[in-house]
């Protein structure tokens, strides 16, 4: 075992022996990523003399990355203080901070993101299923397409994305139309679902056989008599708002793939709003 | 020990002294919460015989929450194939899947949530601040303040809590001008920052010693002047929608308290567009 990883301070040959492997951060932070089987007491030993190290330098948030296959080494570090930062399916993040202040660490993810698909045809018929699992199954109710956007798709994408496999059906996006947040919705984290118009490009359906029950165009002014609809605040503005959008009464927000200092993103904002005046 | 707090099948006596405790979820899961110690060899024991059963049962995911003072027992379930779900800083969630088909495990939280506030003044001032930690720092750069949302919370009052604990100062929220969402922004989560326009209800600045280096009210000329606002595409869309903003021209989403099929929420919407049709 080496001390070699650390990028930016690398230690005596000395340290090698005596602290774990580790790489600064910009916050005055060190990360220590175990990559290698290792006696729990070595590790141990190693962890509080590093713990020494990194205290007398002035360092504040300490990061250990444990890898599935060396979780057995995460009861020594919480014995040392250390708590969960996150964890995804392959590792988890133990961190512990140093100072006697509150600590200014960057919090776990907070949110899950949902679409769901407006799409409406010419015929002034909107794409609607029934699903196979969850809350409405098995009641006859006819909704939009819905679906969780992954980490790292594009909320636009991942509309597109949704709506085919649910469907079948290619569309094109259009816009944000309205989003709603909530909390508690899963394992306490809070959830953000954005309402997104689609154009279809293709008409023909096929219903996906894991998840949908049934899918169908229906007739605009059918789905929004749904009991089901109408019982709902939230489904009542919703349609009223697809409908001013329908009109032409209604402008919601659209991408545009922008540069920041940082790096690439999309924003997305009232194009019409915004360029009309210009 | 005992199973008792399986709530809607309760386990028999014998199955008691050979399967974990566990709650049964409404997509045919089973979850298991440890709370208190076990040793590692009864634990494996004891979750096979567990598997066992609940493969013959035909349940599909397996979860198993451990507390940080239990995270001895993980390894036992990484043994058994189970991986991680997520983490909180108190708990780590393993789950497995138990069919052949692929899982339909809900996903971790995907994003974090950020807001930078546009507040802007009678003089047409804005509210800015230099921040004395990241990317930004000892550059002389004035900028919105910014900050993160906290799970659980409402983004119109992440606006004016971070706003108020940067400067000190009383703000109203008012509408979310536009977002962006970028990728791999935090440990390969990703991130949506919506801007945020707020109208002042104090003007005394009071900068927050630990993170803010100096706050004012600056000309809203001199600040789009800053080279830093002018070098960043980004930058120069989020000014220019300000600036449509403050004259009138331009309309975001505001929030709407709405219930809904599963809960409360608040639907931001452009609610200009929507009402002036009715």
């Amino acid at each position: 075992m080496s001390a070699s990883s650390s990028s930016t301070n690398p230690m005596s040959r000395e340290d090698a022996t005596t602290l774990l492997p580790s790489v600064q951060d910009k916050y005055g932070g060190v990360m220590t990523e175990m990559t290698h089987p290792m006696d729990p007491s070595l590790f141990s030993t190693l962890l509080r003399s590093s713990l020494s190290t990194w205290t007398l330098q002035g360092k504040k948030g300490v990061w250990i990355k444990l890898p599935k296959q060396l979780i057995g080494l995460a009861e020594t570090a919480v014995k040392e203080g250390f708590w969960f930062h996150h964890a995804e399916k392959d590792y988890l993040m133990l961190v512990y901070w140093i100072p006697k202040e509150d600590d200014t660490l960057p919090a776990n993810a907070s949110h899950r993101v949902g679409i769901g698909a407006f799409v409406i045809n010419h015929n002034k018929e909107v794409l609607v299923v029934q699903e196979k699992t969850g809350r409405f199954q098995g009641q006859g109710i006819w909704k939009f397409p819905t679906g969780v956007v992954n980490e790292g798709e594009d909320i636009h994408d991942g509309s597109v994305r949704e709506v085919k496999e649910e469907t079948g059906v290619d569309t094109e996006f259009d816009q944000i139309l309205a989003f709603r947040q909530t909390h508690k919705a899963f394992f306490g984290k809070s959830d953000l679902f954005f309402v997104c118009m689609l154009k279809p490009l293709s008409l023909e359906i096929n219903a996906q056989e894991s998840e949908i029950e049934a899918a169908q165009w229906m007739p605009w002014e059918e789905y929004i008599n749904q009991p089901f609809v109408q019982n709902y605040e939230l489904l009542r503005y919703m349609t009223d708002i697809c409908s001013a959008k329908t009109n032409g009464d209604y402008e919601g927000f659209t991408p545009l793939r922008v540069s920041a200092p940082d790096q690439q993103g999309n924003l997305y904002y009232n194009t019409r709003d915004l360029h009309s005046r210009n």
